[in-house]
């Protein structure tokens, strides 16, 4: 297709028009987040720890259609051959930044709870640099990437600055 | 209400999550990326200058709770009291970043239009400096901000742009 015809079934091809249409519904990109920073890869996970209570045929047709549309890709475990095991493609990946942006307005405007702002602070606050490293390590998880000499570092700051707010909570 | 407690009727008080909700269904964002990047200020314009096509009746709820919701401010048209004016808040202003990357990631990952590619190029390419700068214009467009002394040549960059491509499809 010339880039500058648009397909019948989109709307237009502007970019911002063409995301929101690719990310569908709010649902996906809860399913996103889930899979990026809790690293919950299978259904059962995403569906027992969701903190949005996501209902099980919601999440099973955002997982097909994120498969379909190139965002996450689906592998039989090896252990169990009837359990899917879901990554994240590289082009979720490059989602970091709006997740960061996304997560640095609701910060700012929108009644949070304290342990599940924290995340996103770290993320506002580390900047494009942070996320550069995040991305990095997301590709070890779910790209197979060999591993930084430092480890995952990053995703393990978030989970544990997110532990930490929890336990203070309790 | 306390920072950790949610209202009954959100999901979580997850950043993202509350993000999603507030700015409902993706019609609310074009809207505001037509407000925002066409300086489209009244309900006609936006109307029928929709590249999406948007319904009158969905472009008159979403108009309708994005006052409610704090993202635009009406006020009545000096000249037509019938006309109501549109203008972006403060809050709405703080999504540049938000729409600048999904702006990039569109034209990264989907097959986007050349004409309507240019302004999200320009955006990617300038970054947070860029971006802060917009917002500063818009505040002089939609808040009443005193203009600055070079006047608003961000805005008018990414119109001439915008014209030149148009210009060229032609």
């Amino acid at each position: 297709m010339p880039p500058h015809q648009k397909a019948d079934d989109q709307r237009s091809g502007c970019p911002i028009n063409l995301t929101l249409e690719a990310l569908g519904d709010r649902w996906s990109l809860i399913v996103i987040r889930d899979i990026m920073f809790g690293n919950r890869r299978h259904f059962r996970e995403l569906m027992a720890g969701s903190q949005e209570g996501i209902a099980s045929n919601i999440l099973a047709s955002r997982l097909k259609a994120l498969v379909e549309n190139g965002l996450l890709s689906k592998a039989e475990d090896p252990s169990h051959k009837q359990k899917l095991t879901y990554s994240l493609t590289e082009k979720a990946i490059q989602l970091v930044p709006m997740l960061a942006v996304m997560g640095a307005w609701g910060r700012r405007y929108m009644p949070v709870t304290r342990e599940l702002a924290v995340r996103a602070e770290l993320l506002e606050d580390g900047g494009p640099e942070l996320w550069s490293r995040l991305m990095d390590e997301l590709r070890v998880q779910h790209l197979g990437a060999p591993p930084p000499p430092e480890g995952l570092t990053v995703f393990r700051q978030l989970r544990e600055a997110y532990e930490a707010a929890c336990a203070q909570e309790k």
